[in-house]
């Protein structure tokens, strides 16, 4: 089973904070609270969105953002775009 | 008799949440309060939802969108396309 | 004497809860307070309305929206699109 | 002198409830606090709302609407296309 | 020194309520807390509005909308298009 | 070191309050809490904003529009268009 | 890893405030509480804005804009066009 987004929304995996780590590590500032960290699993069904966003992206997004859901045993989210932040390239 | 959802809304019927199953099976983080997936009935007069959209479709959709209906005692619940979070494509 | 709703709105009798009936008859959920169901008495100036409703039609509407008026001891209401939910085709 | 209405508004005279007559009357159900019919003196300089409105039309109007003027003693209201709701035609 | 009103404002000189007179005078019914009739000293550089309101003319205005300020003792008020309720036609 | 306003805002420069002044001297009405009168030193990026406003230009603005910034000791305010009252012409 | 802010955002590094130095200065007047000066380090994937913000850029922000990001151990903030009030040219 496939979890296909509605319009500009994304769906994400909560990434861990990769605290601790050298040079290059990007923590968000919150992040204490909750992690704001993910990784694309797939993105909606606008044709727009897709230009600059692409699966196995690893993107920011606003901690209140999102609407949480689970699938067997992990946390995502879906996002949706007002509420991507930047993308993190390697 | 048949509802037609007006403009960009669909009806949907209310889905038991499927818990303690295998791979593959999606929880709402909220279900715990009430359910938010549906099994697309009807979908409205708007032609672009109709290109996303199609009947039988599951869905996902934020807890507290969309306008509760009863008919013959099951649950319905009338969903605009804004509280569509993804489809869910097996 | 007539009355021609302005833009997008419509005029509906309002109708009585049709509960206890057998198979295919609708009652809003929260219908114990409010009936949401009416019948279109005239649609407004709107031509893009008038493509999707017309008079006769059976509609949903949300229990919070439109104006009451009352004709010959008769309740109406007055409802923008935007509050209708759904058409009931027979 | 005379009042132009500016843009999308038009003036009204403030018409009394009438109440207690035979078929046909329409007596706006919240009116016991204040009416909300009256009878179109001079339409706004937009030339979209003249299609729909005339001068000696009878409309119906949000309780809530409009601004409140008195000219020679006699009551009326200055109303935004947005607050007409209907127009009452014999 | 003149005032030159930006975008869809105008600079109007806020007039006496002309009460106590006999046919054809405009009494704004809150006009016992705030006049809001004044006579267009300057136009805004919009070319929309220079269509409708030139100086010279009368208007009316809700009386909460505009900004007061005062020159050489007179009070004066800059009040968007948006807060016009009518001009008023000797 | 030069400061490019974004956008549609401008660069003020505070002006004192020129009261006890003979005739032509505009005194914001609220001047007693904080000056509202600015010389432009930099319009922003817009090129509409261009057309209506240039360096030198002495305007008005809602005492509670922009943001403060001090240069060099002395106070500055940016301001977005839509917060400019009007231009003040000699 | 870089980070590449999404749609009209920028990356901003923060700065200290400089003060106490002579001539050309700039100093938010509200900078006691929290820095509002930035260096911009990425800008977002919106072409428009791309025309007037560079990276390198020194920025002024609204000090309530943005959100706040820590990438090793120093303070960054992503900001939104709307929260760029100027740009510092030297």
């Amino acid at each position: 089973m496939k979890v296909k987004p509605m319009d500009d929304r994304v769906l994400v995996e909560l990434l861990e904070e990769e605290t601790k780590t050298a040079s290059g590590i990007i923590i968000p500032d919150t992040a204490k609270e909750k992690p704001t960290m993910g990784k694309v699993i797939a993105v909606g069904t606008d044709e727009d969105l897709k230009e600059y966003i692409k699966e196995g992206d690893k993107i920011l997004f606003g901690k209140y953002g999102g609407e949480d859901i689970t699938l067997d045993g992990k946390d995502y989210k879906i996002i949706q775009r007002s509420d991507i932040l930047a993308i993190l390239e390697d």
